[in-house]
């Protein structure tokens, strides 16, 4: 059995954005080795999800909408005692926080329309993505 | 290690269905011949989740106008131009859109009511779910 | 390939709960003896969520209260016939069902406020959580 692990960087000039990551992954999986396994996508950042949807903008805008109008960025919420991130870490609930994908032929094994996002919901500072890639 | 790779296809008749496809994960896993390992069962289309629930007709008409309530079908999503199925990318990652499970002894580790469901929130066209198998 | 299987076994005292859980999935990975691969933590009932968040009591005030909003405990649910348990099997889908996480150099790897919770939403009863190992 191979692992493989990397520890990427973002660091959005936005607070709350949406960064399209497929190919990263893939060079993680090139970088690898593995033929055939699985990728771990793991935000390490609790205001962070990773999903895996649509490269679509408009569907990025209905996101937000949803998500504001659901869990409002700025409203009372206990854990908001010195901070305001209280939203950010339901959010990254509601979109689920992490994803695995699986590794076939070398390459991410995708349907036509999957690409992998990081979803950045208390951004402008450094945070990192574990990616774990078992396999052979 | 050993791996297997199976796509199932799904074609509902209905344009929201949850379809019960424990049994067809578990025969994946006898063809696999795993024994010890995990399973991942990742729709690749982006309007499906795959999830982990109790076989309960009522709760899945519960699902059904819980999402509807929190994100309904027909609203105004910016998504929307030339398709109508904002909503249903968004449930899917309201309800978690993949699922992984163990198994041992060459079976899928169950809890007494856990059962594996295809939710189509688009269908009545063909689509696929990647079943990946790794393990000894 | 190594493989480990755990089940830890839980009793909350109150129905709706959140249990610190990151020592105990650390001791599972110590007792495995795998170095590097994958920790799958799946609660085997489905009233049940496995998530990673902050470990702050305020936040998880705010989880109640905002499930409770969007999706009332007590309220007319088709699934609750004989049992009042509709909202609870909702609330563990939106808040995400289960979890992987990496182990690297023998240990979870995990971001600086990275803590496994055991979420119950219907407690005062023993239940299962399935922790399945593999690495080497």
């Amino acid at each position: 059995m191979k692992s493989f692990t990397k520890y990427l960087e973002f660091n959005t000039t936005k607070k709350i954005d949406f960064v399209l990551i497929t190919d990263k992954i893939q060079k993680c999986i090139f970088d690898s080795g593995v033929k055939e396994g699985i990728v771990l996508v793991n935000p390490m950042h609790i205001t962070v999800a990773v999903i895996v949807n649509d490269n679509e903008s408009g569907l990025i805008e209905d996101y937000k909408r949803v998500l504001e109008r659901l869990v409002p960025y700025k409203d009372n919420y206990a854990h908001n005692v010195g901070e305001d991130n209280a939203a950010a870490h339901i959010w990254r609930q509601l979109m689920g926080h992490q994803v695995t994908m699986a590794i076939t032929n070398g390459c991410l094994d995708l349907g036509p329309w999957e690409q992998i996002f990081y979803c950045e919901f208390e951004g402008i500072r450094k945070k990192r993505v574990l990616v774990k890639i078992i396999g052979e």
